[in-house]
């Protein structure tokens, strides 16, 4: 069942798979995968192996003030990453660089599930949202992989703060600032 | 002899490296090593497979004005990824994230061979320079895997300019902005 939601989920996209779909790919009844899995959002996260579940923690990160919510955000992907869910997020992140499948699958798990929400929540045209969350993607990503996997210091041992203070006001400026965008034809 | 570099500025780092003793751990005469290579730059060029050499590179950016080196940082990057060095720029990331050996090398040229340059250009303390170019690295890195990894739109399909637009101002604040730095005990 896993294994025909991660085909679906990487060759359709999130948005264009359903759990019918994926329980017919399975040779399962649909009502199956609702029951052990209990929705698309489970399912997705699931089959990608998740370090973290967005819908337990965006809520509270979207609750806050509109002007916090860069640095929220780096405080949340730190949060995840330096507790228990590193091991599972090291783990996409190989998985993701060395195969275009499982590229595909965290491309849609940041873009459907984390930054579309994040983004979402400023009530912007659809292409700015677009454009302004793959700013966000490559400075969150980067954040990843050079405090975690390349461990380039001062950035790799730096306390939470010291990187909310540092990189949070760059995630702001993506989000709500006054940025050329990519894909605006400017 | 490549495999006794590799071997020798993974586990000492660039710096604590010499051509004698990559030279003694191959069984080969020194002299060999700097007939083949040239320099312990060019050596370690070769043993990682480097997309450029920076030190054809770097010079250019270095030459411009300092309120331009984000701009014309991100500018290099984008022309070294968008050209003929993408093949080899990508073999060195996927290799770095699933190899804990080749992770230090790029660490190394990241660290030692380009941002220490770029910075190096600005006169800052030693602490304050490491600390910026780390900033620095997580955005480019990022940049990387977003743009030609995880292909997230619209920043993959962007033009070098957009970029150079949207990106250019975080690179600039971290090299010479009033950023609140890790590992200032701050």
């Amino acid at each position: 069942m896993l294994a025909a939601a991660r085909t679906a989920f990487a060759e359709r996209g999130f948005d264009a798979t359903s759990i019918r779909v994926i329980a017919a790919d399975a040779g399962v009844d649909p009502a199956l995968v609702h029951h052990y899995f209990g929705s698309k959002d489970k399912l997705f996260l699931a089959a990608i192996e998740a370090p973290a579940d967005p819908d337990e923690l965006l809520p509270g990160v979207l609750a806050g003030e509109t002007s916090d919510l860069g640095a929220d955000v780096v405080r949340l992907l730190l949060h995840v990453w330096d507790g228990p869910g590193r091991a599972a997020g090291l783990a996409l992140v190989r998985s993701a660089v060395s195969n275009e499948w499982t590229a595909r699958l965290l491309r849609e798990f940041l873009v459907a599930r984390v930054l579309r929400r994040v983004v979402g929540s400023l009530g912007l045209p659809a292409a700015e949202a677009e454009a302004r969350g793959s700013l966000v993607a490559s400075q969150l990503i980067g954040v990843v992989i050079t405090r975690y996997l390349l461990q380039v210091e001062p950035l790799a041992s730096a306390s939470a703060d010291e990187l909310v203070a540092a990189i949070g006001p760059t995630v702001q400026r993506y989000l709500t600032g006054d940025v050329e965008l990519p894909g605006s034809a400017g």
